[in-house]
């Protein structure tokens, strides 16, 4: 059965295209920089906003109704992972990313629930074979049900861990079986409400606790994907643990976990915890835990996940060029943690908002690759640090120099002579690189 | 000769005065859970503030002119000493804080700016001794003059780098000298115009090797300050590297820092940086680096650091509360790093912003010894955990637990009873005891 | 039956009260100002966060489970109206608020909507009737059906403004029928979601011809109550017509309707707005719009609407004080539209959350009414402005005065004397206002 | 003389070029949709950014040392006035605007600094008949000097109130003295620091008496410019009562002075106040009050105002389709009320700023013309909202329709078919147009 049957398989046409449904900059053969298009992004379809999303939001019921929401329960279970095999397929994804709820009902019990699951990754593991289809990462979700009100690893309930727990190890059980490449942990209620009835010090620990666990079980299953940590300011708590990047590199070090663990960055949450997405790359990067990214665009004069499909040049061709700086997303991928508007609701918005998504994505690789090739920006930097390349600067850099030896080295350096930043003609250099590639 | 002759020694006259030059709150010796509020408190002048500041926003010129602006230079400031000690005397504070540039005016080259402050703080010294008042803390300014436009210990410029250790040596000499109870860096440039001409890893590294000189040098010439750092998100740079508590933990880790350093909390940096004050010096006392408090207020409904008096009793409670349940602030204190507003440009207004913010931390103090004392939040919080105080919970805290136990606890542990966090009835309740003391 | 067995009438128990489950500062009876605190506060329950919400949030479900949800359809309408005068009885609330959605549920044509209405509103009039609660206003939701996804009074399809309108005049009827004092618009998807798609100007023509064919309407059927707009800058939708007071007011006044029309202003959409809620209560007052009052309070540090029960007295104290600078809040009221958090989940936390609000407001008011009577702001406004009371100010009030003779004026008038505006005196003063009540 | 030696004229070389002095995209003569580049975009310098300003923010002082520096009092003043020209020459800028203050010192007393100006003014005329070149705008500065530190037409002093009536009569005189198109009212202290000591509704009667007088004397005096109010939501102030557009309005319209003003639009402030630029300029278009632009860009995760030089392409783009929308900018233009960064502090970086700004808009202005010429928004919004144009909807539009007539007409018509709004494809479509061009 077919759940997308008036779309076929979305072709690269090429700049020219007016096709809404091709692409005119993604095309996953191309070779850039020595790699296809395809290796560099790793794409990844988000189960959750593509098969589960219906156009809910705090003030308005669903806008959306699929084919597979004719069906209920397993069945609809099945019929969407149907649908997502059919829906990669089409648009040439390889990868795709899940909770645990997104592809099976949850039971009266934890038992029915861990059946349940059974029955779908099982299909999902044929459909797999089938399709050479990836699993880019799995997840739990330990935040949507009411028993994960007051958090699950940062609960105040021990029986609400302990079912965390027990969730977390399916969790790694089913990874292991689909072998996914990675394995994301972002703790939605891991945080507070308000501090007033917190015991933060001690919530943290236990997280810190739930991590080591899940180490040895992974180790003990030989489960041997990358761990992720996904950073987000808030929402939905007043305060989550994860802030962002230099947060949960804070925890990792404090807890001696930070060389298990990477982090799986979200532009949307960047921007809400008043960053770049640029920024919070680059931050991993130089603790060396870039992970992963979850590609979306979030509305900056609006103080919430917006998760947009991302359409920003700017943005995009910053994130690759990030990316590209850092040596590639490694066993990571953009997974489009992105979701059609509530307004977009026929079931070909899933298409264009993909196709929007993969374009712009694919875009900005190419500018970002025209940065690199021509160093415009690395020769910019290079030229401006070039005074620590010798003298006072080398005996710096080399951890030679003292206060002593610095002051003496001032005494006599009168006046000192300073260049411009340049900012407004590199942000004109910028406009022109990503419209001319 | 006077500097505010017009105003005597404020004393406490209690809650009933209604003379806006006395305190209502604040009452010295009054013995607060064994110590006295003067020594919970550990208040302190900002020199730079409340002597140096003209009114001066980026639309306007100055509306504030005090007696000491009729002289100039090396006059002006040892005008300005006297009015300090002056001021101090007469609002009982014990501490004050300045930049080097607050006291002594820079001269053309390093070596008469070093005279210059040789003058005053031989000065400051003497008064000093006299008065029985001491220094909180000392830093160097690194961020006014133009020599900084890029930064000083992450500038793009060797010799400004050079220049920066230089200032600093000079700036640890005279904590020394003046017998500072802690040294404070607040990077006022330390950050980012734009991540497009940046190279952010070097620069941090940069940073650090500050950091391990200043340590090296404190070392050599026996300054045994408490090393503080000021965290601050943005403003004047886009990106501030320090951007708030977590991060600047998390860079101390990463350079094996965190035993050297401590954190220089400010109430309007904190909700720039997203964060409410109380959260910001939790994440300090977890972290073991809780060091001292710039106490004013921002304008939550404002994107920059209008560094108000702090007269919110509600975050003067809070953050009382959190120094309580720290053990006390130590050596550090409560700095009053708060401008009266432009509109408020009267010399009686110096003294009414601080008998507002003495009052209201005082206040704050009173109310967050009764929830202490009476144990208000505490026995909220402990029953709230009880739950891993014995059986699979104490298992959890102990290490003992794994994902396996907690597996197979959780299958036959259902349903799972939760309770409400009941943050309405503990707001209520905090109004209560504030407007209770 | 009773669906709050375990809490009793809650009692005005005073101050020295330690009962959670009494008033310590809302006594009814109790006369301010000429008139008692019932007559001045006007406090109403909202239907929809008290009986309908269920503590689903945008990443999880329901925490809530009340008695009457055991049921459905209208058996659970039928129940809710009963739990409702049951809770206004016990909280001794004496006005209520909902939107046709809230109270009965909606049928599979508007034909059968219209007559589940019917039922439920015959049982509503019988209630209030027997226990004399009134409705303070009523509402039509025109935002959270999928139909409305563009929007209501300004979609893109005329079907769907058609379906509005008819909704509008059910809504009408009711509000008729049970004799309410206000009529409310709130616009949630009255705005665009990107201007890319959107006819701006002629969205807000067709708003206005339907507030025209409103004002006939209930005119035509002898509907008396005052209509109101509530502003909300943003959410659901990315902008939002009625942004804030000053632009609902702009829009009413360009359509000739700003006689016929106030406002219901609510707080957690001020600051959403960038506004203190004192301040849209000035901007109504001033220009005659005062309408009534949403009662909550928003986290200034989170970017959407939380609706939080109020308890800031420093904000329930000024938005009193505009209440009482404005003559009070006629025909309006003090509407709870603040919702329990969702991990408040007991029934409990009903009656506590609206104990918080109303005791935080009795304060605030109590607060109020002594800045007033002691003319407290009023002396420092008086004495601020007395300039304009004679010479060349009162010639400027009188519009005397030209360019011409202004600048005559200030040729010979050098140098001008300012005062201080003494702002931080005045925080000071209003803490320890709210404190001495 | 000249002040900027090393530049020569900046001529169009295309986008091939990559000299960093030449225009890739501004050809003032090109002609787009029937009148040329130059028609449309009518550029002008902001004297203060370019030839005042020099790099201070509240942190750090001036990095900015210009050739006129070298000079003082007058004889600076007329420097500027040179370089003015030679800037706007060496630009192909045809239009430059001022506050009284930028062009000439103020004296200590009010006849003295209206000599200064005439001085000035004399010789601007000179100048602008021997180039060409023409005044967009000026304006009076009543918000930097501190006398203005309570406002200038909201003081609440009337000595204050008249020197501003004084300065604004000069202003009004100087502007038509130099044929000026348009006088500017941005009200930097027009509004309040807090509530709390001020009386709004009597200032903003003032305000409106101001404006009156300012009208009367333009009359008399035969100066005919376009007179325009420039809305900002905050900072300096901590409210302005010109928010943003509606506000403004709101207020033009409660005093009866809409037919009287237009308003000068800045992006900065549109999106300090929540909106985007597009809004702004739309919301004055439907209101016929689309007077000038305030071209420049915010950087949307700063609080504050940061007058950056517009290069988003996205949003040059959506500025002139909004302006092509309105019929044009009329007798307003484009002006770059924008500064280079405090790190971009060579006389160079004036040109490379202006330069990105310029070509910015420009490439702007082409794809703006594009969406118009091939209507690609507009079928969009046509196909929208197609309903409206007959049966129901037309009846709507016509004013035929009741409260009745829509019942009647949605109790037969079920169900409702809407259509998505297409945003994803509509974005990507953006970037297409936008790199076409």
């Amino acid at each position: 059965m077919s759940y997308f049957s008036n779309i076929g398989k979305i072709q690269f046409e090429g700049k020219g295209s007016d096709n809404p449904f091709a692409f005119k900059h993604y095309n996953p053969e191309q070779v850039i920089l020595g790699k296809t298009m395809e290796e560099h992004l790793r794409f990844a379809v988000a189960y959750w906003h593509t098969f589960n999303a219906n156009g809910t939001d705090p003030f308005g019921s669903a806008t959306m109704f699929r084919e597979w929401d004719k069906l209920d329960g397993l069945d609809r279970a099945k019929a969407r992972v149907e649908a997502n095999f059919e829906f990669m397929d089409k648009l040439n994804i390889p990868f795709y990313c899940f909770h645990d709820v997104d592809i099976a009902p949850e039971g009266a019990t934890l038992q029915e629930t861990n059946k349940n699951l059974d029955v779908i990754v099982g299909l999902l593991k044929e459909n797999m074979k089938t399709s050479g289809k990836k699993l880019l990462w799995n997840t739990v979700n330990m935040f949507s049900h009411p028993r994960f009100v007051h958090g699950a690893g940062t609960t105040c309930n021990a029986d609400v861990y302990a079912y965390a727990g027990a969730q977390l190890k399916k969790g790694l059980e089913v990874g292991k079986e689909l072998g996914a490449e990675n394995y994301v942990f972002w703790g939605g209620r891991e945080g507070y409400e308000t501090l007033l009835n917190t015991d933060m010090g001690f919530e943290l620990d236990n997280l810190a606790r739930l991590y080591e666990m899940a180490l040895a079980y992974a180790k003990e299953i030989g489960f041997d994907a990358q761990f992720l940590i996904e950073p987000k300011p808030k929402e939905p708590t007043k305060h989550q643990y994860d802030f962002d990047a230099a947060t949960t590199i804070s925890f990792l070090r404090k807890y001696n976990l930070h060389n298990d663990f990477k982090l799986n960055l979200e532009a949307n949450h960047a921007t809400l915890a008043g960053h770049t997405f640029e920024h919070e790359i680059r931050t991993a990067a130089i603790n060396g835990m870039l992970g992963s990214l979850d590609a979306n665009q979030g509305d900056l004069l609006l103080g919430w996940d917006t998760d947009e499909f991302p359409t920003d040049l700017y943005s995009t061709t910053l994130t690759m060029y990030e990316v590209l700086k850092a040596g590639g997303i490694g066993r990571g991928g953009v997974n489009f943690d992105a979701k059609v508007r509530r307004a977009s609701f026929e079931a070909d918005d899933l298409f264009l908002g993909h196709i929007a998504g993969m374009d712009s994505f694919a875009w900005g690789l190419k500018a970002a690759a025209k940065l690199t090739e021509e160093k415009i920006l690395d020769s910019i930097v290079d030229n401006r640090y070039r005074t620590f390349k010798e003298g006072i600067g080398a005996d710096i850099v080399s951890g030679k120099a003292t206060l002593a030896s610095l002051e003496q080295y001032a005494l006599q350096n009168n006046p000192i002579r300073l260049e411009s930043g340049r900012q407004e003609r590199i942000r004109l250099q910028l406009s022109e690189v990503i419209f001319s590639v």
